[in-house]
């Protein structure tokens, strides 16, 4: 048996991630999506272990202490990171993982899977993610300002990923994403065992 | 504009090569089919140009020494090779150009062309083979075996390529190589501008 594929997908807030990879979650179902973990406090409905681990300080610094973190950030006074468990448990498993995470996580994942895949999904402008932040009316306009100087970070770092693509329109973003899965198992490190099985089968 | 994806694709004889191929070209109107040259004669029903550009000996020996080919190669008494110039136009112009080459072929270019993307399409088996093309009733059982003989040389060189992908259903087939090409465009290389286009429109 192959060993799971790792995705890596980053995307600035407002460019559709969520949405994305919950319909293409949907439709493969062999794919584990893997939950991220924190010290920061649940918010309101969010569940522990659904949408974070919630750990304590201490928790998580056993955690990086033990290194049983593929990569972690602090951020905002808080740390975030990916427990390593779970995502090489499922890899072992024949299972691919997806990873939800900032660009400074997904390039230290690099480095250590040079084998993962590293999607970076884009807006289609600066001005549209603008527009689709100030519809959520959900946050100050300063907020707004700082997700965006954010979102021009992040963009940057796109070019450090395999693949860039674009949600201007959801369901060719979603087509994308799918092709791009589709393809990875294709890739000739995920059927070197095929050609054998091909010849001995004479 | 970005220039167009170089695809190369190898399978042994009876791997429905021909017909995966005609179904993506009618599907992406802007992939462009390079006609490989030929010193051999037109078979009946060939066409210059469409199946073969025919070439006398002398014409052929011409574009090896001007370095008119990109690969070419001498088999069964005659050459066969890709003419450079009709590719690089198409690519120059944005065109996506796909070449059907066996496998020599196809790792020359991999050599001249780094960012051409190799797809070997595998038959389910080698027995699998032998019904299908004991099927054709076209050959002899001499040549059958031969051409047996040929396609494992052929799929022992898949290793070598970017993808290995398995015509054991057509439609699947098909699916399957729209697929890589959906994710090529998708690659980082092919979308570096994108990154300034999002950042500019601010």
């Amino acid at each position: 048996m192959n060993k799971g594929i790792l995705y890596v997908v980053s995307a600035p807030s407002g460019c559709g991630k969520g949405t994305i990879l919950e319909t293409v979650l949907k439709n493969n179902s062999n794919i584990f999506y893997s939950v991220s973990a924190t010290t920061r406090l649940p918010r309101e409905g969010e569940i522990d272990r659904v949408n974070y681990f919630f750990y304590s300080q201490k928790e998580f610094q056993k955690l990086i202490d033990e290194d049983g973190m593929l990569e972690y950030a602090f951020f905002c006074d808080n740390y975030y990171g990916t427990p390593k468990k779970q995502v090489e448990e499922k890899l072992a498993q024949g299972f691919d993982v997806i990873l939800e995470i900032e660009t400074n996580g997904a390039l230290q994942i690099k480095k250590n899977f040079p084998d993962a895949i590293l999607i970076f999904i884009l807006p289609p402008s600066i001005s549209e993610l603008r527009r689709r932040l100030n519809k959520r009316r959900t946050e100050t306009q300063e907020v707004i300002e700082k997700r965006l100087s954010e979102a021009k970070t992040e963009i940057m770092r796109a070019e450090n990923y395999d693949y860039i693509m674009m949600n201007e329109e959801l369901e060719k973003a979603i087509v994308d994403f799918e092709a791009i899965i589709a393809s990875t198992k294709l890739l000739r490190n995920n059927n070197l065992n095929k050609i054998e099985e091909v010849l001995n089968n004479a």
